[in-house]
């Protein structure tokens, strides 16, 4: 059997696929027509999942479910898309339209939970009871993930991992706040850092490694110049982990998840940043000296990690 | 039917018989036997508990099961009572040694878990699908009650909601760290500040609160001053309210749950200090400009709310 998972972004609309098993089998995707109105958007969703299920060449009684991962706050109870930032949804009853079209059931989650879901069962996380994930990009996302379910809360938008308070007083925040995780542990928290560091140690590889351009550094560039033996670059990764460790801690304190999943473009570089994070984190994390601790993995799925969790919605 | 809690503590052993629906129907207690070793102890409590049992008049087929709410890690998979910090129980099972006196089903939790438990299903939080508990006591403690059970995380120690940081390089905390949410939001952190702020502002009415013994102050001192309309007082409130304000907003972005329940000794001030708390709580949480909001209440069920919770097991 098979499950179909779609990934709604402002740019692209994913349909994916989905064997029980987690394989995603095919995958395309549409540009999103950024004129239509959200009932227009939903309707041309549900009527391309038909045509996409039909192009990979199976019936439909084939497909279990229809999962939608979808950039904002939704209510799959009700099958009502409450809100979304760049798109125009308000209250869609996103279920309602698409049994218009079909009887396959549909799911919705929010995208970042969805992606943490595929990670959970069948990328980093895979066999664990509880997993939660933390996306290190442009801001810090994530998803808790509770015997093989997304926990989303009473109201549906549980999981704003990025938005505790670590440093009170802190860097000013998106969200309105002073000091959130996001503002330390982010790829843009990294770049603002660098850049710093870089007018304050002119000496420093990382302005050979810019090519004296401020605006060429990027996520990489400190872990670069550590790499190359740079001690502005090493203390900036250094202060970087310690940061996200903090984080990560409190998390572990909180949850005592089986698993913490880092992803995000910070994740790719893999057990250099991974191997002093667990160093960090389990000098101060609670029962680590005790007791089993929690696993900090990286994401493996990539991209693939929305898809594959909406399609795993139910 | 009935299930029986017992409150395993270093001073007292309470034992309680709940009727299904909540009720504390019989309370007896036994002092804590400092001599004996773990599996002594574990024998006692399994006959005391038959013995409380048929001193209520009942069948032992009229009792569902057997909670023990421990002060420490537990594992209620295995039975196993991990840990503890002022008795001497280590890696003891508990369930095998039960199983010498009774067939009746024995389950363990963490006692600040269990007394969340207790308030979720029977006190603050009766009717809500998920509930966090935040105690502020001596430290800072709590539970997370998901779906009407306590969430225990992959080793039995989550929940340890005192022990985030939120102001890093803040004020030094039992567990190692600096800054956890502990060190602002405990009754012992209102003390702190009181003392500090009385002999900072000799003319404040602190200081006449206290008789000019700052040992006298309490965590109600400050409240008092600012019910007088003390200004020193009325600071420290604002600021406790503040530093209080901030972990419960990282508590809603995190598991935007349907209560948050405030307990323990600073709890007591009631509405005086809920009514400001919610304003600011509310004025930055997530969604709170949209969705539904978590209620913040005041945990009601006092000391029998871990018995309660105990007995609630399963």
């Amino acid at each position: 059997m098979f499950r179909v998972g779609i990934d709604l972004g402002g740019t692209k609309v994913a349909f994916g696929l989905v064997s029980d098993d987690g394989t995603l089998v095919k995958k395309v995707s549409i540009v999103t027509d950024r004129n239509a109105t959200a009932e227009e958007l939903t309707a041309q969703m549900a009527q391309y999942a038909l045509e996409f299920i039909g192009s990979c060449g199976i019936d439909r009684k084939d497909v279990r479910s229809i999962g939608i991962g979808c950039p904002g706050a939704c209510d799959n109870e009700s099958g009502i898309l409450i809100l979304t930032v760049n798109l125009p949804f308000r209250y869609t009853n996103i279920r309602k339209i698409f049994s218009k079209y079909t009887d396959i059931p549909v799911y919705l989650g929010n995208d970042a939970n969805c992606a943490a879901l595929g990670e959970a069962l069948f990328g980093g996380g895979k066999g664990a009871s509880t997993c939660l994930a933390i996306t290190l990009g442009t801001g810090v996302g994530g998803g808790i993930i509770i015997d093989g379910k997304i926990y989303t809360g009473f109201n549906g938008v549980a999981g704003e991992l990025g938005h505790m308070v670590v440093r009170k007083g802190g860097v000013k925040c998106g969200c309105g706040r002073k000091g959130c995780f996001e503002t330390y542990a982010s790829a843009t928290a990294v770049i603002r850092e660098t850049k710093k560091a870089a007018i304050k140690h002119p000496e420093s590889l990382i302005n050979e490694l810019c090519g004296g351009d401020l605006e060429k550094i990027n996520a990489k560039t400190a872990f670069d110049a550590m790499r190359a033996g740079d001690k502005t670059g090493t203390a900036l990764v250094k202060t970087y982990i310690k940061d996200l460790g903090e984080g990560i801690i409190n998390y572990i304190n909180i949850f005592q998840p089986e698993v913490i999943l880092i992803g995000g473009g910070i994740s790719k570089e893999g057990e250099g940043l991974l191997k002093p994070l667990r160093r960090y984190v389990f000098r101060f994390s609670y029962g680590a000296k005790m007791l089993p601790r929690p696993r900090i993995e990286k994401a493996v799925l990539g991209n693939d990690a929305g898809i594959i969790g909406a399609a795993m919605l139910s």
